[in-house]
């Protein structure tokens, strides 16, 4: 597993944890070009996050963490995501990972898992996607065996604690387990060539009779019935929209310094500076206005999040429904939002700006990669189908 | 003046507030197709207002009212504003003029202010408009006199309390002071033919030498150089705002109720119901998540509001800047977004929805009219300086 | 019937028709507000559409008529929905209605058409709408009896020639047939209040046993199999496109007289007159130009109808398709267009133009009712459908 | 200079050029990807140009070559852009390169030029860029001599004749000159890294003591005054909106094509293929419709440049500025249109379509690049203050 000395969490306390991933942000975006062009694992930027101390902020205080709220959780990924999009995603699906034995797991596996994460600093990743059924777990005498391939595996390369969804014979719905980052018989294909959030390492993975201990699987959950146990999913999917917003902030803000620095003023405009330009005061005052109602929404939707996740086994499926709401609104407001800005930032910079030097066209690539998993029509019509018809979406993995 | 017994102000708990302001919406919009058509004075609107006791929701415990926050002034705006554009532009006003003394009266104006509004349950209008200046005081032996025009005094023919604005020779800024609803010599030409917000009675106003005495006058405050007295500005400001988005919420809602009630399946859509069709449900989903930023947005405005107006006279140039800036990114995504919901609901309804027995071409008229003060460009351009030169709007009416 | 005497075709040379055209727009423009408000029939403006002349437009030059072709007579109908968004919908369903029996009738039946119109001058009107099943034609030994109701029946209660739809008992398609506009028994219940196109006394019909002789039906055309018959739906269907295309016209034009004459300078623009506004500059020269794209595009739609009706019943059901396409992508642009128009054109002339004296609302309310009958939502379907899967529409009334 | 054998203009008759271009388009998108990673010269795309014959399209008929109209040359572009953005951009250049000194050069000039490109079939290039003074001209005895540097000279590594501007002390406007490609002197630097139109060469040039003819030098045209001079920009500008259209044309029908081969339906969509998705057919609908609507006009600005270009020297500066505006609302119209669909193909094509083994980013990398040259609302300002004021844009470069 890892080697880097833990983290101490008095590093992280709840008043300095928005300088922590500042800093962290900043020296993202200094190399960021550079990951990008490289793609591959992202090992350095990996070693940023846990030198940082933020792996421990979703961890409770009297586990070792700094017991951090999911509105302050997602603000980090948001920060983060604005110097990489890449790791605001490897970030997003650790607070995520962190926690869901909250929902999902036995009674006593959260517990364990808050622990070994605070005492060693690690960081959790994920192979879930329940679309691909390839990977097969099988019970033995000596315990499971998986055999098979896992398309997305998103930072499993570089994860010290990865969650592995599968299907089992007999078994009727996926089976999810945990297993080190060095357990023996995982390969990574190296095949994640994408034209973004290409520093994710989100390629397929092979399992060639990996073992599985009986400790290793996931749950079940003292309480099958509840609610909250697919509250893991709108966690999830939250992430994904700060993750979003954190492109689209970084976006906007490199576009600024460009325009103050390198942009020049249009011939024939009469104007000196192009930070003087009307229309390009105009576009940025417009982009960031939009772009701070999809922050307000996606807060207000945080704030829900936290309200439900504090209700536990007693959220009701009508406050789980509120919820897949919130999330399904802020998703598509934030995609929106975030497509002008990468899209447009371009106009209030100029022809030069498109010189690879500068790498401006990531932030495009990787939102937009990064925003088609379920496609925003339907999630449109989840919400029109409960205002019209109060019906809640069902949920799902996307819902 | 009103002659309504005043209501008491254990009527309005801020248990309940909102129960009230809805029943008061709902019985606004039971007659605004109505009303709309009639245009004239909102006496029965008033009347409304005035039993309901939302009139006394702004004015603090300590003089008989409800205390209520600004944002919880403005959510009732926005309520308010879900059945009739106009009251909502009506109470908007009153909540900001009945507080304006705090900021910009002489010592001891403002709590004069609230306990006569709280004792009498007083409407506050009016005729300010600093563009206007044909509103002439005059200083005689026996106090002032004013002669001359107001065009837009929103309200004044049925305001108990009116606030204007005048010029004075000799005065480099205007003279703002305080009459009551019925003060000789104040006459409305009745002259407010517009195309929405038709019952605010904002025509023009002819003063035949009105009295005015020197306690009538409002100010000096104490401090003249605090940034706390522009503050005012961004206070009306967002009780604009809110009253789109309550013009905005009124016509979503009430095409919900049409396309449950009254649409019929697109032929060859194979779908029974409209309620079920997949391009209404997208529709809807896209307007309302649409509107929830803005509102969301708009919320966190009125939150830096309340910080910003318990700061009193120690609002800093820059925190004042901040609320500009927040007010003028709320009111543009606000617009933005009432005006998507106002125009595309008819698609969700479909053709025999124009039909005038419905009325639902006043929320766009409403909306319309009403957000055209000062151009959304320039409120764009206005942030764009300040993202990108750190330079705070000019304090101003509009800013 | 009419009683003014017939005009000369001499009047409407294929030279002048647009100058005669903008001429009675101009004319309708000059009492828009006043008609819009009184709505009822539009009895002046017809006598306008037949001092004119252009009734006679599109009668073929052998029958005493001008022989514009479709792309030139669906420019005279922008031109008029320029000066009433009403008296384009009513000249547009004329110069259908007028052909209408090429496709649709049995030999010879369209010259009686074209002969009758020449030489009387008459206009033609419409109450089709297969929707509405509730009109019953009978026969009798002594021809038919027409007996029941047709709503949205435009323009009967003017016209000189009206086709009428109904259903018969033991027949599968809908039957039509043309009455003069004195033929007793039908009566108009004057219920057309609508927000929009108030002036095409688009309200209800009554029937009380209406002769209908056996030369009034339309058809049976002598090649029942033809694509051509279905062409008549397109012909309509662009219709309504230029109608769109001229209220959008009328209104940035108007919009630009006001900008031009009566606009204030925004305070702190810097500017002394409005229509030096950077901003207001720039939303003039998008709308224009987008509302460029779409009448390029409706032009280009146009040509294409022209083709296919000359092809007559050699016209094939691909050759169809294809301009049921180009005419679901003209309308769809259009409607778009259209919209921004009439919807932003307050942006650009400020506050003051919401005065009811103006009248500028009634562009969005007309172009808002018209742009209704069909969802845009599934004219994209059906376009994505064809271009994706090469499957034209179903001919229908809408495609 | 070129080797190939040159291609008898036989080959292109008006008949077939366009399946000489479609087929040429298919070759080049074919290897597109692979082009797009690698960036460098365009050295087998040339190739194919010459060996298709299109090089000869816009050389009249009377000098060997098959003389297009600009309708058609414009419709080439098109094409080829729908393979290769970087492609349509050379040869966008080159037809109005070949075509230049029409309008520009002294008399006898054009003759030589088109008598030279049909007996050679040569490829014209340009480092033009004015806002570049670098480059400067220097009289000597023995002719002339450049020395410096040009920016952006877009395929001049590749071109057979390239078309350089430069300055001259003592001269007051720019001074253009052709040489062939093989000049001595003439070095590129191998410096266009970029995010889009890669494979244009548009990287800088070196200008070490480059001989320069009194020959080589463009002009003086025989009427200095003419309006006709300055419409080289326009046939320029008009190029630039023909390679977006083609850009996005191609797009559109790589995604088509994956969205019926490779998109999976939506989960709990019902539908069994993605191509029958109602949101996936709406949404192809609306950018094909949209996409067409700004081809329409194109096309129709097209023409009007035909017609100005035959008025030759007797072209008015008023007719001048009419094809300037629509030019300039083309441009708008077609890099929005563009834009929308470069970026929304993903959300019907789904996030695997994300892979660089599709390489579908090229498509907005490259027209977003390329559509930045002058900004768009600087274009919508000019239509805005001819449609408000009547002042044509001052003829430049951009306008």
């Amino acid at each position: 597993m890892q080697t880097t000395s833990p983290i101490e969490t008095s590093n992280i306390s709840t008043r300095d944890y928005l300088t922590v991933a500042e800093e962290v942000a900043a020296n993202l975006a200094a190399n960021a070009i550079q990951y990008d062009a490289e793609a591959g694992l992202p090992t350095e930027e990996v070693s940023m996050l846990k030198e940082s101390g933020l792996l421990l902020l979703p961890v409770p205080r009297e586990y070792g963490g700094a017991g951090a709220s999911w509105p302050q959780l997602y603000r980090v990924v948001q920060i983060l995501a604005s110097g990489s999009g890449s790791i605001g995603q490897i970030y997003a699906n650790h607070i995520c990972l962190v926690n869901a034995a909250v929902a999902l797991g036995r009674p006593g596996q959260a517990e364990q898992s808050y622990r070994i994460t605070a005492e060693q600093n690690l960081l959790w990743a994920n192979a879930l996607n329940a679309r691909d059924g390839r990977l097969k777990l099988e019970a033995t005498p000596y315990g499971f065996i998986a055999r098979g391939v896992k398309s997305f595996g998103t930072g499993v390369a570089v994860g010290d604690i990865n969650v592995i969804g599968a299907t089992m014979d007999g078994v009727d719905h996926p089976m999810v387990f945990t297993i080190p980052g060095d357990r023996q018989g995982v390969n990574y294909n190296h095949d994640w060539h994408n034209m973004g959030q290409r520093r994710t390492a989100s390629g397929s993975y092979s399992f060639d009779n990996v073992q599985v201990s009986p400790e290793d699987i996931v749950g079940p959950p003292q309480d099958m019935t509840s609610a909250f146990l697919t509250l893991v999913f709108s966690l999830s999917q939250m992430s994904k929209v700060f993750t979003y917003l954190g492109i689209a902030d970084g976006a906007l803000n490199a576009a600024r310094d460009y325009t103050l620095t390198m942009s020049r003023p249009w011939q024939g405009s009469g104007i000196e500076q192009a930070s003087q330009d009307p229309y390009i005061l105009q576009k940025y005052g417009e982009l960031w206005a939009d772009l701070q109602a999809a922050i307000a929404l996606a807060d207000q939707g945080a704030r829900k999040i936290q309200q439900g996740w504090d209700k536990g086994t007693s959220l009701t499926a009508e406050g789980r429904g509120e919820i897949a709401i919130a999330v399904a609104a802020a998703k598509t407001v934030a995609i929106k939002a975030g497509l002008s800005v990468t899209n447009e930032i371009f106009e209030v910079m100029g022809a030069r700006a498109t010189s690879s030097r500068y790498g401006f066209d990531r932030y495009w690539r990787d939102l937009r990669t990064f925003s088609l998993h379920d496609p925003r029509a339907y999630k449109h019509k989840e919400i029109g189908n409960w205002f019209l018809n109060q019906e809640y979406p069902v949920p799902s993995q996307y819902s």
